[in-house]
């Protein structure tokens, strides 16, 4: 029997066993339904890049880079954090290195010790939950949150995820977000209009990219890491 | 205008601004609802101690010593972490120092910062609220936890007294409880039957334990600290 456990936040990282499961990062605002995003429309790989130099590094070397700080997109970089960009294969072929505040932190923080890891956004939520069935490990949510506080989206999809696919667990978290997922569910977007992080999103009139990551099933791929960097499964 | 914020673990205080603030620490199951029940109930007064080592030098000092660690009641100790032996009055007049495996480390945390601090429990609650609103202060709520995780039953509450204050706010976990609340609030031991800390205390045959910390508004009194001691307002 199988079970799932939710991590909300980075820094609570250290109680969590991360060896030997399938760790499903989270980062809804943006990072995660960027990385999606990107992928589904072609986008040939995306290498998670833990700082803004680390990335600068990869510009003009056949990568693009994405970068983006507190919700804007950092200076010198062909991309920021919005998935809107990669639509319609803009992108298609292209090589990306990204770094964001909290989406590729989350990453590495679990990069040596997972079994798996995989990237979860409400655009392909069903075809994650399809995947996670067909394989065998216990599933880790570790959602990116805000500079270390919990966030709401992300904790939500991780509810989202758990109440799908139905397994029991004695994780408290994944039970609370499992009840804001059934009452926020219907209308997710109205619900998130008060969320901290939606709220910094609309002062930067990223109104589109919050409706587009809150959008479900946009994409029937799933992504996962392998040798460092992000591909389609 | 004042705002309430949640801080979900005490390993996540680092984030929060505790200076100035009131601050609302929360265990209970069982630390926070055994000190409203205690105190409401004739104690003196209770001194929140960080170790058994330490808690058991007031043994026979004229202290009684209560700790637990784990959910059990610890060795040498007069007393558990039972709410229900405090009943009826029955160590009215003792001065009590007490030690549990995550409420009085939640005390520590902000003891040096905190410009009050006050126990929260659902047994007081209104009596919580109504104080809450004759004060000047930014709230804190700071959620004991489980050994560092997330609890649900502590997070709840969070939810359930800012709903009742009805102030804004732009904390997400505080607005994520809130939305839990707003599900379970009618049935609150239905719903924590699954939380995690409640199995544990089932395990220990706790059952009457966890249905009385439930219970809401047992008690008219607000307990704080003064002078590092647990009285009542």
């Amino acid at each position: 029997m199988r079970t799932i456990e939710t991590c909300i936040s980075p820094e609570l990282i250290h109680l969590h066993q991360i060896k030997g499961k399938t760790v499903v990062v989270v980062d809804i605002f943006r990072a995660s339904s960027t990385m999606v995003t990107a992928l589904a429309n072609g986008v040939s790989c995306i290498l998670p890049v833990k700082d803004l130099e680390q990335c600068r590094a990869y510009k003009n070397q056949g990568w693009k880079i994405a970068g983006e700080r507190n919700g804007q997109q950092a200076e010198g970089f062909d991309l920021g954090n919005s998935p809107l960009v990669y639509l319609n294969w803009q992108f298609s072929g292209e090589k990306i290195a990204m770094t964001t505040t909290n989406g590729t932190r989350a990453i590495s923080l679990v990069q040596n010790e997972a079994s798996e890891i995989l990237i979860g956004a409400f655009l392909n939520i069903t075809a994650l939950v399809n995947y996670l069935e067909t394989t065998q490990k216990d599933v880790l949510v570790v959602c990116a949150g805000w500079k270390g506080k919990f966030n709401i989206e992300d904790a939500l999809f991780a509810g989202a995820l758990s109440l799908a696919l139905g397994w029991e667990h004695e994780c408290d978290a994944t039970m609370a977000m499992e009840a804001v997922f059934q009452n926020a569910g219907r209308d997710l977007s109205n619900f998130l209009q008060k969320a901290s992080h939606a709220k910094r999103l609309q002062n930067h009139h990223l109104e589109r990219d919050i409706e587009f990551c809150l959008s479900l099933n946009q994409y029937e791929e799933v992504v996962f890491l392998e040798k460092n960097v992000l591909k389609l499964k």
